[in-house]
């Protein structure tokens, strides 16, 4: 019999997460009923939505202690008892974080096998997508307009700033550390890039985007949502994507200008998720693998290794170490 | 010589507005120049975004102590020297608060005379159009959906839940004090309303809007706005309006939920002013016309006297004293 061994929510955290909310533990690797495949997990994505999971009800039912971390990741089919799929297809599916799981096979999607199979969860997967929609489905940027973006070098953010450019906007880039805000304009085409750490985020997001904000991309919430509000231009949108700020403590109160400046200047503010577009995949898929080919849309990755360092990574991940999208290869 | 009668806005208000803050004085009356018009101001349209004009540019200029009082008026020529315009004509003006104003005639629009007069004010004006524009095209509602307004027994509120009424939604009012609220159910059709003064508005909200709310129309900001975002149903919609909650006060920061709740329910927020839409204004009376006439739509009006009760009219405005359209008849 095959061992899989799992990381559990042991405890659900109050404050900030640590390694102590998490457990190592070891089951017997189940086996799938009619319907249903045998998952072996190869990568595990990391996204700050799985810190959101665990303060409540979002857009998936809140964690509880004692479960199985959640988390995406892309998978091999092992064993297949469901018509749609077959042993050796790839998918993507919300395995949790453990080396097999069964899962329905009735809403997972046969992945093509793309070289390297890392970009299923990068550019072609949710980061790539969730870019790709947020920016231009609820962006609606125009060429010549400044974009704005937060987390600017996380995994979005960074497609985030290169699709703006290859739409002929402006880009402004607002990131931790004054690295992380050379490498926005030299490595990935950024036109200004802003350090929210640097103590004078009004001033310098005012410095770098003179004429306004026509687009504001929002990764973040909170004060860095509050200094762009600030700077938007009339009639600008903002796609709110996460509020990553939050996750990881409470948040009193949101940002001052919150009516006020959304009637004044007229502001369009979004929330969604990236299956909220699902019927658009086609086209999206075609633009990002056209940019990706063509050297235009650079992909950035940061990959790890070893189910038992999926908490470190997410924790890092919330404290901003990674650079692009961050994963964890398990086999 | 005619005199003219001004009321100037003596200081700027730091906290709340009191009637120290205006001063009534007297001019000659002024003459036209070369395209423009002599106005008699007839009837001063009294809206909580004139309290806004003090705090700051919005999207008119903030006004300065010493200036005669902004406002919008409906107002008769008494002299022309433009070819648009004629003596007798009837035109809504921001004439400000004073017996008689020369304005350029290039951006005035001659009224019809309907009867009663007031109804170009309310109904027919900037009230009813604001009401219009903001819920069918901000909020969006279908019917059988549920639509809540704050400053519901207000002159843009009052407009927004029979309209939405008359679209086949469920609507909710959210207003000060148990009489208001019964007024709305009673002589309004409104199908629930919420006393926000009455110390459980969470609780209450719920209970009235037990399916959660589709489309909420904000006329508040603040704490009101606060416990709808928590109501909202996923794709929900909030038109922004107006913040009349922050007007007479400093507002510290914005609501809890932003931007969370907004991502993980894909909630969309829109300012707005009614002069986005001025493109759409014919078919807006049309259909505002024709639902007065069938009485689908009542339409309340709440009308003073005397260009010196202007400064209490507002304050009491601000106060949420008036029901309906509050106006102040000059001449």
């Amino acid at each position: 019999m095959t061992a899989n061994r799992q990381i559990v929510l042991a405890d659900l955290p109050k404050g900030k997460l640590s390694t102590e909310h998490f457990r190592l533990t070891q089951t017997e690797c189940p086996a799938p009923g009619e319907g249903e495949v045998l998952l072996k997990v190869l990568y595990v994505s990391l996204d700050a939505a799985n810190r959101a999971w665990m303060q409540g009800a979002t857009y998936r039912s809140a964690l509880q202690a004692g479960d199985v971390m959640a988390g995406g990741a892309l998978a091999e089919v092992v064993e297949s008892k469901a018509g749609n799929l077959k042993a050796g297809d790839l998918v993507f599916a919300d395995t949790g974080w453990q080396e097999y799981a069964v899962l329905k096979a009735k809403h997972l999607a046969k992945l093509p096998r793309v070289e390297p199979l890392t970009h299923l969860i990068s550019v072609f997967g949710v980061a790539g997508l969730t870019a790709y929609f947020g920016l231009l489905e609820c962006g609606l940027p125009k060429a010549g307009e400044t974009v704005a973006v937060s987390a600017a070098a996380g995994s979005v953010g960074l497609f985030v700033g290169q699709i703006a450019r290859i739409k002929g906007c402006r880009v402004v880039g607002i990131a931790g550390g004054a690295a992380k805000c050379q490498m926005l304009k030299d490595d990935f085409g950024f036109d200004e890039a802003v350090d929210y750490k640097g103590g004078n985020l009004f001033k310098d997001l005012k410095r770098a985007a003179p004429d306004g904000i026509d687009v504001y991309f929002d990764n973040t919430g909170g004060d860095i949502l509050e200094a762009c509000l600030f700077q938007m231009n009339v009639g600008g949108r903002i796609a709110c994507c996460g509020a990553v700020s939050q996750y990881d403590s409470a948040a009193p109160h949101g940002p001052r200008g919150v009516p006020g400046l959304i009637v004044t200047k007229r502001l369009r503010l979004r929330g969604f998720i990236v299956s909220d577009f699902a019927d658009q995949n086609d086209q999206a898929m075609a633009d990002l693998q056209a940019w990706t080919r063509s050297g235009q849309l650079k992909v950035q990755e940061d990959v790890l290794e070893g189910l038992e360092n999926l908490p470190g990574a997410l924790i890092g991940l919330l404290a901003g170490e990674n650079v692009g999208k961050r994963m964890v290869k398990v086999a």
